[in-house]
């Protein structure tokens, strides 16, 4: 019997994981350079910290499982609610805003489909304690330097503001869980369903008529003007409209304005209160969705004193999908550069003193450890993907040098043992 | 209700998380530079690989559970096991030897108590396909080379090799329950108990003599003699003394010197068939192993075909420890460099516009997103420890100017908006 992985997971090997590295580098980069700094919270929590966050419905699709001490435990299927409760533990006195990011993996448990794994990757932030337009534009324009950085193009992001249709709704006097309902089909898009739900509500026309209007609308900043043609009379619509107008023209001074206001984008979740934003790439099926964040309160809802967080995350895995779909070229870093092969049996030691030379100078090198017969030692070195082969034959070592072969072009030159480590990380970083 | 992280996990802080950044980094570019390559398996695993591996009784100290479609999955307790059994999947046709790293967390149900803790990280590889000494003393040159890099002086290596007891236990014909027992005391280092055991046991005298010489065992190459003097006629043992010789004298080769060889190591585990080594940090009490590893063939245990591997696991929680017990001084990588405050209000935009150049130039910067008063702002830059402050007046802009403090010196200069990114980068390439 051959044991298999998980249902649902995945295993990654060598070549993937440096493509992974390397977009998890980038957005390191800029996320510090953004002054956000790393935090790492536990893969398991309290159950009730997903329950009390996404209501007792989460349950059925997330793991959880009693330990042998018959406490409730899920593995996280998210970090938001993780993060906030890491604040209320340890930071709720440090000086705000207080700025976090965190990468690690997350788990649910669903059907698995093209796109959808049991274990998946998220890599966010949270910007805690600093809610105004300026912080909101920092966090879009940190999104979107993130995916330039990685050469994705080919993405939509879309900025809307919850706070407009939420007052239309609330200066109609719709109950909260009417609203839910609403908001839930807004997030679907499923624009003929809403508009069956609204006939079934005791809702005006004219109210039914301006929600179906407002969530179709997308474009540029000039849709703001439009938006305030359609609102009327709603104040708290107004503010929240003027909030988004704010917020434009502030991603105009942080340097984004490729971004579609939309404001069919509900998030789903109550604890969201004004700003959210969703970042697309078409030609990933349903799992379009590369990126989704926004402003809200949550904290409140675990039991600490209310303040407001602007955060999002990426669906690492999404990325990675978005990237191979568009063809991008993802520089690899950390292959093996050299191989050391011995050209007969009395040659080893010599070559592992060579190799070992190489990696204290910090030359990534690897040698025969299997002796190989020399014509094997060569296409090994091929598997490998190695720039150059040092080949160490016993004539060439009495006269202190050994043979320098460029595996691309086939070229060899004998070169000074001493001279060895400096020669080599010449011509790496020439390339 | 405050709702707080489980029993025996922790949370890490970005101050904590740039220390096991940087030990990770280091970590990672040694294993490459050895031509390991970083491959990545699920959190969880079919609870049977690690019975298999272990036996029934592992149930008792991991978290397991069934999912929703009833399938038994445990929390990896260690990543050995997961590692062969992606091997087994997916790589039994490549080319020998396989050279893999991990680093992942690992969880284990037990009391949390000083250095324990039920989620921890470890740090491993394994060497698949490559039995030899000079395969075995690479990865033992390997090990020393991290802590070497990480600067971290104050451990002991100790190498021994379980073929020698375990042949004179199978010359004497002593059963495999009898001897998983006598192992089992020896790897727990309980000298009086063995004693008890193996004279309660059908065992000669001299064997028994000979059994507790050995494991007191401890020195240099030296040892080497002794020990051949004290096996007598056993083949096997002498076999195994070989070998370990051979691997003394390949790890000279190696440039690693620094060991204690050690009979009495066991690793309690039946899979090990050879070479082993621990590595022990004093001062860590109860749990001053900081790694161990060895030689063995567990890949045939999960239905493969017979393939030794060498492999080994920096138990990192304890490699952190270690470090901070001898004051090493941990260079701290990624915090914020700059902080870009304006002294007043309608200077804001300007100080986006100058913090979100510095950015796109590489440098890591923050600014005021809170509207804070200018005093305030520099207690805050203080806060986030930066070097450098650009304060961005009205007056200055008009000339195309800001002012650059050095928060360190106190110093303040006038500097030209436009070489502000090239002076910066120069300023702190020299720190």
């Amino acid at each position: 019997m051959e044991i298999s992985r998980p249902r649902g997971t995945r295993d990654f090997l060598s070549d993937e994981m440096k493509q992974r590295k390397y977009v998890e580098n980038t957005f390191r980069r800029v996320f510090e350079n953004y002054g956000y700094g790393e935090i790492k919270t536990p893969i398991f929590e309290d159950l009730s910290l997903f329950t009390m966050k996404s209501g007792e419905a989460i349950k059925e699709e997330i793991y959880h499982f009693k330990d042998k001490g018959e406490r409730d435990l899920a593995l996280r299927p998210e970090l938001t609610a993780p993060v906030s409760r890491l604040y209320l533990n340890e930071l709720q006195r440090s000086p705000k805003p207080i700025k976090m990011y965190y990468f690690g993996s997350c788990f649910r448990y669903e059907r698995p489909q093209a796109g959808r794994f049991r274990q998946f990757w998220q890599f966010g932030c949270e910007l805690i304690g600093g809610r105004s337009p300026e912080a909101e534009a920092e966090v879009i324009a940190m999104a979107a330097h993130c995916l330039n950085e990685i050469g994705l193009t080919d993405y939509e992001f879309h900025i809307g503001n919850l706070g407009i249709i939420r007052s239309l709704l609330n200066d109609a006097k719709i109950p909260g869980d009417e609203q839910g309902q609403i908001m839930g089909l807004v997030d679907k898009g499923d624009v003929e369903e809403l508009g069956n739900l609204l006939n079934s509500m005791d809702i005006s026309v004219s109210l039914k008529e301006i929600l179906l209007k407002l969530i179709e609308i997308k474009g540029h900043n000039e849709v703001i003007d439009k938006v305030r043609s359609i609102i009327k009379k709603c104040e708290g619509a107004f503010k929240a409209l003027d909030d988004l107008e704010d917020l434009l023209n502030h991603l105009e001074t942080f340097g984004f304005t490729n971004y579609i206001v939309n404001l069919g984008i509900a998030r789903g979740l109550d604890y969201y209160s004004g700003m959210v934003f969703e970042i697309y790439v078409h030609g990933l099926g349903a799992q379009k969705q590369i990126s989704g964040g926004g402003t809200y309160n949550l904290i409140e809802i675990f039991g600490g004193e209310p303040v407001e967080s602007t955060g999002f995350a990426f669906g690492f895995d999404r990325v990675m999908e978005a990237l191979k779909k568009q063809n991008a070229e993802i520089p690899v870093e950390g292959h093996v550069d050299v191989f050391v092969a011995p050209l007969s049996g009395n040659m080893r030691k010599e070559s592992f003193k060579i190799v070992q030379d190489l990696r204290r100078n910090g030359i990534s090198a690897d040698v025969d450890l299997a002796r190989k017969k020399v014509k094997k030692l060569l296409s090994y070195a091929d598997h490998l993907g190695v720039k150059y082969a040092v080949l160490v034959g016993a004539r060439d070592i009495e006269g202190g040098k050994v043979t320098l072969k460029n595996m691309e072009s086939g070229n060899q030159e004998l070169v000074d043992l001493d001279n060895l480590p400096i020669k080599l990380r010449d011509e790496l970083e020439m390339d």
